[in-house]
């Protein structure tokens, strides 16, 4: 196993890349999907599940984590990985998004933010030294620059001023980090929907040099046809030897689309949150699995699947349990999504690897048009 | 695999049993428990890791799956095995016990007892008729008959009354299960804390013939003192070469002392209820994973226990995620409950066949006694 961090680009379709990102805890297969795992839990999942459905990271974050149970008692503990039972890498987001998303008790200035927690009213602050603290107390193999996720819509000059704020933290982020071997460090492009803005962003993350970049600021709204317009420009800008990681993206749509404009990594909370709503993915689009033309329905989510709720239950079971608010009908619709969501990656790198990535689209597209209702 | 139902006694020690029940289905060794799956779903478990902690018969409750999903509905569906992905036996109450302690709108008669459901207002009846019909419907292995589980305290009147009217059910009750072989049905002594009405029960029951005995009416508020003293004559009362079952039973201690007294079968929420709100048993009594002790303690609920949850979590990680409400906090602490039960029967199985019972008790309270709290 590699004692560093590296990107290790093998095949190329277009604009899409596939890889593996090399680290000490495990390689990284992209276009990588980082199932959420946001209180040290993917929710509803066990870990070994987790990593069975093909996942091969996860995503932490580090506002739940530092507020409950705390970065300290984490590092006490020996460690993110070791509490919550996951030995490959972990992904954390820098708190940045979440503060502000989240806390309405919350104090910004050029040195951080300063808010109160929502579970204690306990006062805490968030800048880039004491982010790049929290995922170093966390362990995180992956961690990233705190920056001001950019609002949507925001006019230029208000993009403009966050952009700059946020790029002087990446610095700030850069310098706290330290030397560590094995240990990565991404950096977060802003600059809204404004391409000088996504490239002067660019440029001075570049300046920096980190080991992998991410695109920031999208799927906060702006929907799918505009975050493609800008990823049809913004991917380009980060440098091709690294990875491009399009931060809270997306459904499986989102996903195609982005991977086909150069993106390698995603994470979203979709297929577990789904899960406990009732909604499947298939390849034959969504399943509200509460509606009542499922009570009586002895067929899986999706024939094709092989998944173990797929593989044993029915959809009038899961019908029932839903409705019944069991316990069980989030664990067998999440496990259900995720496994649909790793199949579909596995897909796209097969896809790259053989260059058919344009077939492999135009047949999910096709296969999601045709609705989920087939004949009993 | 054998095509009847039968028991096979293979040791005894003291009043004690071991043996095991053959079924179509696969064998169940006693003494046994059954952890409870009232809704087609032992709550927050997959049945193969129900299965994994050494279960080889599951409970389902007539009562809640009568109202939803509807008997009907699952036979359509394959009967309630298939439903729920459980190819073991299962055994199914009557209906009777909770129609009486959860529906207030319910009316009585000889006949048996009308009630609205709590879901939708729907008008139902149970019968000893109809009760045979549903348990059928479900393709359950074990049925019970249908009768008055008599509350606590009753007159010698009112207990009187009601086990003659439970008797009366019981020959319904067999008259209207037929002829399946391969399948089992109980009866249930009634009688309350009263001797002379065990023995009348016993013998009314005993004249109808059954594939097995229960003993009910006990665990409804009467102490554990009190139920043991019934227990010191009600089992003896029953036939010797069929299998006994404590309904609604219980404790650790509850179940080892009434396998010192001849029961062969117990059932209970506990395990798994317990594993919702934090509770988790251990050889050395309860852990209340909830409380502040626990924040900070890398050691697993019991050093001892080789469940995946002791295996992998700390009581840190488990007050963690039992406080931020996730529900892998039900699913790990329930699973080492179910596996705690299970080692527990197979601890007794194994004294009881080398005669060492009374040994295994005493080492049983001796643990207990020490508490959960051991050095750090």
């Amino acid at each position: 196993m590699t004692t560093k961090f590296k990107f290790n680009c093998t095949g190329t379709d277009g604009k899409a890349r596939t890889g593996v990102i090399s680290t000490p805890r495990g390689d990284i297969r992209t276009p990588a999907f980082m199932p959420v795992g946001t209180a040290a839990t993917v929710k509803a999942m066990l870990p070994e599940n987790v990593r069975a459905t093909g996942a091969d990271i996860l995503l932490g974050n580090t506002y739940h984590l530092m507020l409950r149970p705390t970065a300290e008692r984490i590092d006490r503990l020996g460690g993110l990985h070791k509490f919550m039972n996951w030995d490959r890498p972990i992904l954390t987001d820098s708190g940045g998004f979440q503060v502000m998303s989240l806390n309405e008790l919350r104090k910004m200035s050029e040195d951080g933010v300063t808010f109160k927690s929502h579970i204690d009213g306990s006062k805490h602050v968030l800048t880039p030294e004491r982010s790049m603290e929290i995922q170093r107390l966390l362990g995180s193999d992956i961690v990233m620059c705190f920056d001001e996720c950019t609002p949507f819509p925001a006019t230029e000059q208000e993009s403009l001023r966050s952009m700059q704020l946020s790029m002087r933290w990446a610095a700030r982020s850069r310098a706290a980090f330290g030397d560590r071997p094995g240990y990565a460090l991404f950096g977060i492009q802003q600059g809204s929907v404004f391409r000088d803005q996504r490239a002067e962003s660019a440029e001075a993350l570049r300046s920096i040099e980190f080991e992998g970049y991410a695109v920031g600021g999208l799927a906060v709204g702006e929907g799918q046809g505009l975050m493609f317009e800008v990823l049809d420009y913004a991917p380009d800008m980060l440098p091709v030897d690294k990875p491009r990681y399009l931060m809270g993206v997306g459904k499986p749509d989102d996903i195609v689309g982005a991977v086909q404009r150069g993106i390698d990594m995603f994470d979203c909370v979709l297929p577990s949150r789904s899960g406990r709503t009732g909604q499947a993915f298939t390849r034959r689009g969504v399943v509200n699995i509460k509606n009542a033309r499922h009570i009586d329905d002895p067929r899986p989510l999706d024939s094709d699947c092989t998944c173990p709720c797929c593989s044993s239950y029915s959809r009038a079971y899961l019908n029932h349990v839903f409705r019944a608010q069991e316990i069980i009908s989030s664990m067998l619709i999440t496990w259900h999504n995720l496994h649909y969501y790793q199949e579909l990656m596995a897909g796209i790198r097969a896809a790259i690897a053989q260059g058919q990535l344009d077939n492999f689209v135009k047949d999910f597209h096709e296969k999601r048009a045709e609705g989920d209702i087939e004949p009993l």
